[in-house]
């Protein structure tokens, strides 16, 4: 009996569907093909659905979800050396052009040529099979779960946080936003030898979760702008709290950027100590207003975060694999893949009691 | 006879006069006395006469103004070494704590405790003497001229925000302004290597000028955001006609912005390639809106430059008497001590043929 | 009744004699006295006390021996801020110039014209009184005790050579030695965040504390060249051994070499990956053979450490405050101060079970 | 009529003939053929030559020889979008497997698998065609002739020492050896920015040469080490010679080392400043006595350089193009392609007047 390979598919706006789609086969000799076991849902992909675009990312036609995935080999190309049938994996989604000045530089994450999972026209990891080239495979230890596997895709985007923010042991690391990315790039810090890491959410039970995760302490701002107050000298107020109640002297060493949000970024400018250093890495409005004066007074390097490079997805398996980081921890539904639909409903609606969804594959 | 000590003093807000103070003395035996002979006048020297301050820096009592200078020494501490009554020296500013963190990394520009000529609570140059601590005084060969000795100061400036950007030989630079600061960080770019360097502005002669100081290529924006449209867009619109006319690619790998003007920071931003490095270095108003997802998603660095760290006056030394950089070109008036303020009104004035305005010192 | 300051002084080689010093003053207003309460003896004293010079610093006069101390605040300068009476401290043994373009430039360890405490012709810290500028001393919490704060020294040289490296989290750290240094180097560089430490040793014992002072993994190097063979290619097969045996695949990230043996040099070389890094810190003989084509052809990076820089003891406190590194296990021998000269004839034997020897001061 | 592609084959050690090859075709969609227009000769070829091996590299079955390359484009794959039929281009050598850590970290220099022309066991460009992926050639403009085109390879190699110093504007640079790639790289550095750069040869000839080609200053080096004196205190002697001569200070700011030789290796790390950074790229001797604690004291960057990494190509190309570097300068010699042994002959007996020799391709 001929196999099959059931595909979740955003036909287009709003408007998604299960569908069979051939089994793809391997395109050369490194390539790899992965039965899909777990997938967890990102932002990304809900906003795919709901607005059918991301940047200059537009849906022109159906793609299959979900890049957040692990699996088991099932089949290797005759050159593949470092997986074998059998294997279970955790999936890196985007496999660059290898031969553009930022691939062969070393900064993939720019690759303007990117085949990644359910980025338009590119199909995601929401069926039973994916085709991906080996290198872009990672096999993971006996000890950890398809679970684990799925959720070294947040941990390499932390990782990556943590490369691009230079961050040395000894410094202190302010994180703002305790969602999943966040509490992740504060484990991470923690796990790279920050003497102190500090959360900031606006969320209960985001900032205890963030404390019990990782963090060395929280921050919940319930603080509002006052009547007439420029909303810019409140978010300077905020950081100016922060680093009161942490001790931090002249600001944080590292302040790292998890939300978008237009407060958050401004505070986190005014946040940071002469010569420090901001990453931003959450996305929200195309343009804020910026403290640009601050930023150029203190000499700040301000940078941005996007994908992951190379050896972050190895270094988010170590950090799973030792226990270092516990990413099941974020799992806060679990969803069979029949149901997808209803799990993507779930994200859709943000609550504050969930951080991550997880959809089984067929056949697990 | 005992000697004098005329100085130009910033009594109050838009106050001056000049004065006989006391000849300053050494405060220990690294100290040096300089004869000041030439000073040029920076923007923010006009500004503290207008304004009364800058940022926390607040004109409580009456100093003395001015802090590009060059002098003759006339007198050395007992423990100086590097220069000897004579010398014809080139006066860097700030001496700043020696003891903070700051200093000791090796970012004394960025130490809170800085004694800063002109800037309060702190005396300047604008006087007969000035004592200064002799490793802040640099010896300039005998055919550099006292001129090039004071204009020393704003090459410096330039020499820190090239190091500031991490330029590397054979990189393309963008620098937004032609005023001093501009033509100057295209002149030094162009000497550490840079492949190209074009320079931008909205005035015709001072395009003009930056072609013959030194930029590989100019850009004259004349465009002006069109009726309802946003002028972030209109900003991205101008930084891509640049990129389009000097066939820049994915953008410039460094861009430095030399005006602290709003849509020059914002096209600056889009002008900037994948992985790029953006320098503020002017200073204009406090908050910009800013396209921080755009930076975000190319991944840019961004940083502030301010003032100058170990290296740069003796790189700048060396640029001048090599002839790579010919600052006097830059000197558009001249003034006698005593015509001291219609040196400021003239620069306050900022006329598009005002470059750079000196005095000459008391007793030349 | 008029207070005392007995020393334990080098009158010449091999010659060390307990003397009655003058209690000693401030210099300036930054200054403070301390109180010493403990030192450790590390081998460059005994060096001194044995040969009379190392490198270009000779004995020319007495003076008074020990550089690795904590103590009380007794006196502070009228500036003086971090500290104050009755605070234990950590004292920095070396204080420099503060004007070179070394010291200006952050890089204070290379400074020609350093006070360094117990290096020809400055006096050590082997006394009842020992004043220092107050930023070389740093505070310590009341939960660390005298004995931790002396041993904040070790640590800090540890601390820089990890600096050195530029270590950065997740990578493969190999140790040669498992000395006092040598298992500093290894608890720093995991505290750093490293994902593997090895160290390697040619003593049972020192594997063994080694073992479980911090590294993850040892190696008891126990081989010999054969008859004939090149020391060389012997220090090749050694690497080997221990890449293969701890799977460090192309080899080890990063690898320090903490003994200034010529066989350890050589295997560390062969045992670096290519583009890793490669960091010398201890001090052997002048000129070793050298595998410079293997160097090259991997294109590592080879660096040497010296020292201490900024923020290197408050990491080393901060490191044994947390409880991280417990600097106090190395302890195997205490002295009176009246026993100084038995602590170092101690020291002197370099047996296998003497790791830190340490002397309580005067009056403690 | 059929084409035919002469080949320039060493067949085994000494052992070198004119063959037949077929002419070779497009491997995939992104390749292209090079009809080969000049070729110079290095040392490496001649290696192959004479010993059969570099290395791990050893001659197991014949290889056409020949490496750096200049041809016109023949054919393209369908996806080759950088060159079209009839460009003159610079062929890279060495083609990386773009999957390793290293290609997708930015430095395919270290890959393993690279296919590297005239590298056993493979074939090199001293035939007619030569078949090559296409962003590993780079087409230069009409100004530049197929002869610059084949130079542009050395180019390349000291482009990358230059990016392996981490050269900075303003520094200086003390260049070992004054051959072709000694020359190239003292260029390079002037190009760069260097404030200074000093060749030093045993050559009259060739710091003659250096001299005229770019260097600020030569040091012909004449001195031979005393009756009984040690090796390395003479190179220390020659160093010091260079020093003073030269007015470098504490030493040099940069240091490249392109002979290989064992005294310049020893005087290069004594001619280096605190702090300062020394590249080896030249190769002699396996192993050299080296002065490893002074390495250390004086907290030496100490790296290797091989072969070239992105950037490099694209940037020596423009310095050719530019006219900043004429590399045509060091061609001594011309051949035909049927005249190719003889070439290998010349080149053989290294004579001081030979600098580089070039070989024109079948056909031109």
């Amino acid at each position: 009996m001929a196999d099959v390979n059931p595909a979740f598919v955003l036909q287009s706006i709003k408007n998604v569907s299960f569908e069979e789609r051939p089994v793809p086969t391997l395109r050369d000799e490194y390539d790899v093909r992965v039965h899909v076991e777990q997938t967890g849902i990102c932002g990304s992909d809900v906003h795919y659905w709901q607005k059918g675009r991301i940047g200059d990312f537009i849906l022109g036609s159906p793609i299959v979800l979900g890049h957040e995935s692990s699996g088991t080999i099932v089949e290797v190309g005759a050159k593949v050396k470092n997986v074998k049938v059998g294997d279970l994996v955790a999936i890196e989604p985007g496999v660059p052009c290898r031969r553009c000045d930022h691939c062969r530089s070393g900064y993939y994450n720019l690759c303007a040529d990117t085949v990644f999972a359910a980025t338009p026209p590119h199909d995601g990891t929401l069926q039973k099979y994916y085709v991906v080239a080996s290198d872009y495979v990672y096999p993971i230890p006996k000890h950890m779960t398809a679970e684990d596997g799925a959720l070294v895709e947040p941990v390499a985007v932390a990782v990556q946080v943590i490369k691009v923010a230079d961050l040395r042991a000894g410094q202190t690391v302010l994180v703002f936003g305790c969602g999943p990315i966040g509490v992740l790039c504060q484990a991470v810090a923690k796990a790279s030898g920050a003497s102190r890491v500090i959360g900031v959410d606006i969320s209960h039970s985001r900032v205890n979760f963030a404390k019990e995760f990782g963090a060395d302490g929280v921050f919940l701002n319930q603080s509002k702008p006052k009547e007439g107050q420029d909303p810019v000298d409140a978010a300077r107020a905020v950081a100016e709290q922060i680093v009161a109640e942490y001790e931090l002297g002249d600001g944080a060493d590292v302040v790292l950027e998890c939300t978008g949000a237009e407060p958050c970024i401004q505070a986190g400018i005014f946040a940071a100590k002469k010569g420090g250093t901001f990453v931003q890495t959450g996305m929200g409005r195309e343009n804020v207003v910026f403290p640009i004066t601050t930023a150029c007074i203190r000499a700040l390097t301000i940078k941005g975060s996007i994908r992951y490079t190379t050896g972050c997805y190895p270094r988010a398996v170590e950090l799973i694999a030792s226990g270092r980081i516990q990413p099941r921890k974020l799992i806060t539904h679990r969803f069979k893949f029949d149901k997808a639909e209803e799990a993507f409903e779930l994200v859709k609606k943000a609550q504050e009691d969930t951080l991550k969804v997880i959809i089984e594959g067929v056949g697990i």
